[in-house]
């Protein structure tokens, strides 16, 4: 089978590319060739694998460009590209173009295959659909009332995948990711990094910016189980799914006190000090339109969609794939 | 002020303007010009108004003929424009231009025409937006789940809305209409229309085809409603609307059969008589979709929208505004 990322070069993808390189297969189909696309060169991967794994610079909003990258006909494709939420809220423009326009382009050029392709389709859509007034605790029939124009344009791309869906042209899946935490490397423009980064900076002994208030809360799944949640979507009997391909994944939920307890019951006081309050009014306002209660994703637990069940495990998670199971921060 | 309705020609639309004709104001302000513009020639008006009335041929789904509709700054401007939604499911293509890039088009002009220019803008979205598995009755926050294509352009289109609105760009609100009944004239390419024709041709004394059982169901509001909600969507403080621009209009939830038994109360044995049963598989399956449940409407209800209350009013508003009180199809 031909497998393709588009957006292959981001954290997720990268991590997606070297789990199929190590295993071979998806499901139970050997894997011939894997493509990554991205709109700036990926970097190479590390893995070795006994298939291709060719990358690819592809500009989605250029409708011949996408239409390109579904020549070869892919079996399963892993839509993951996005200009992440901070930044689709500085640049309006380039939010709808990349996270509309371009899902839209890939949509189309399926559709104009024909002749029978009707390729799976995994999407990552964002827990940013949600947007207060909230219920007591969401559960999968909450309406789409987004905050923000990345969460408007998740929420536009999971209709398009869903009536494309029923029509037949693909055969879609969105997943409504959780917050993924520890977000490892360097911060990205989302503005929710600060989550991962007073985790993240503190474990190597780095001093990390708390812009926001203890009481702020997020729902969380780590790279790990995010990495779960797409191979297991690839895999999924979509028929039981109805015309609705749109699942919010499984998480923890928590506020950012949770999460520095949990810190200092996994890493020690010492890792905890490294937290800096620095509140920022950009970040305070923004939080207030999504902040989240407690989230059922009763029908993804259903499908056996997984994640953590704690905070703990989440920063042990990180700890384990990230730092070789140490706490560099620690002074001893 | 200024008034623009884009869809000009159409039923809703040439009742609109009928109104604001006869009005002459729209609140408080005094009407100083009317634009209709539509993909087609409107028809001129029969009504005189101390103002004048231009009709526009305009094909929306190019950026520049929509831009030329913004030019001179409407204070207020109705999009009712659409691809119904029979013909939305019969062609792919035309559906999503028309229905998503044509409001798309409409909403850049305004955004790119700046210097503080932020018209009201009144949407007409529609109770297709909702769709199957429901509750037990549908609730403001009950999620968007189109089963049709026209459900998911106008449910994209609602997001679209509220996020300009949200940037400050529009000053938006979206209604979803219930079914409009009875629907005066030909019918048209929607598919619910029967749910009209089964009323208004027995009242002119001619047979009428029902292709559906009489236990499917729907949410109906008059053509008489209709207008008044587009009137007062027009003159409502949108502030205390938050960032959800959209809401479900209130209206009459009835099966085929109470719109039945109100006829034969209404206009008796003989009339209800003309409606022949003669199943449609292809309208069957489509209303198995979206065979709703009551809907509360209860915020719009709050913000003093208003419908009929029962289907004799609804079937009554239609002999009074169509048929100057009387039912021809009646012996004598």
């Amino acid at each position: 089978m031909r497998i393709l990322i588009i957006g292959g070069g981001g954290m997720v993808g990268q991590k997606l590319a070297h789990n199929l390189a190590l295993s071979g297969t998806l499901g139970n189909r050997k894997i011939a060739e894997l493509t990554l696309a991205d709109a700036f060169a990926a970097q190479t991967l590390s893995s070795t694998a006994n298939f291709p794994i060719k990358t690819v610079v592809a500009d989605i909003t250029n409708p011949v460009i996408a239409q390109s990258l579904i020549t070869n006909k892919p079996d399963v494709i892993f839509h993951l590209a996005a200009v992440v939420s901070g930044e689709a809220e500085a640049n309006f423009e380039k939010g709808y173009s990349v996270n509309v326009e371009g899902i839209k382009n890939i949509l189309e050029a399926i559709r104009l295959t024909g002749n029978g392709y009707m390729p799976r389709l995994v999407f990552t859509s964002s827990v940013a659909v949600y947007g207060g007034p909230y219920p007591e605790i969401i559960h999968d029939d909450f309406h789409l009332q987004p905050r923000t124009s990345y969460g408007t344009q998740k929420a536009i791309s999971e209709l398009l995948v869903n009536d494309y869906s029923r029509r037949g042209f693909v055969d879609g899946v969105s997943l409504r990711l959780p917050t993924i935490c520890v977000r490892p490397g360097k911060p990205n423009k989302a503005a929710s990094g600060f989550f991962s980064n007073i985790l993240r900076e503190p474990l190597v002994g780095i001093e990390a910016i708390l812009p926001a208030s203890k009481s702020a809360t997020n729902y969380f799944a780590s790279p790990r189980s995010a990495v779960g949640f797409l191979v297991h979507a690839a895999n999924l009997d979509t028929s039981v799914l109805g015309d609705n391909r749109a699942m919010m994944m499984p998480g923890v939920w928590g506020t950012v006190g949770d999460e520095i307890d949990a810190l200092r019951r996994v890493a020690g006081d010492e890792i905890v000090a490294l937290i800096k309050d620095e509140p920022d009014p950009v970040i305070e306002k923004m939080l207030s339109n999504w902040n989240f209660p407690d989230i059922t994703s009763a029908r993804a637990r259903a499908l056996g969609f997984k994640a953590e069940n704690t905070l703990d495990e989440i920063i042990q998670v990180h700890i384990d794939d990230e730092l070789d199971g140490k706490i560099p921060g620690r002074s001893k």
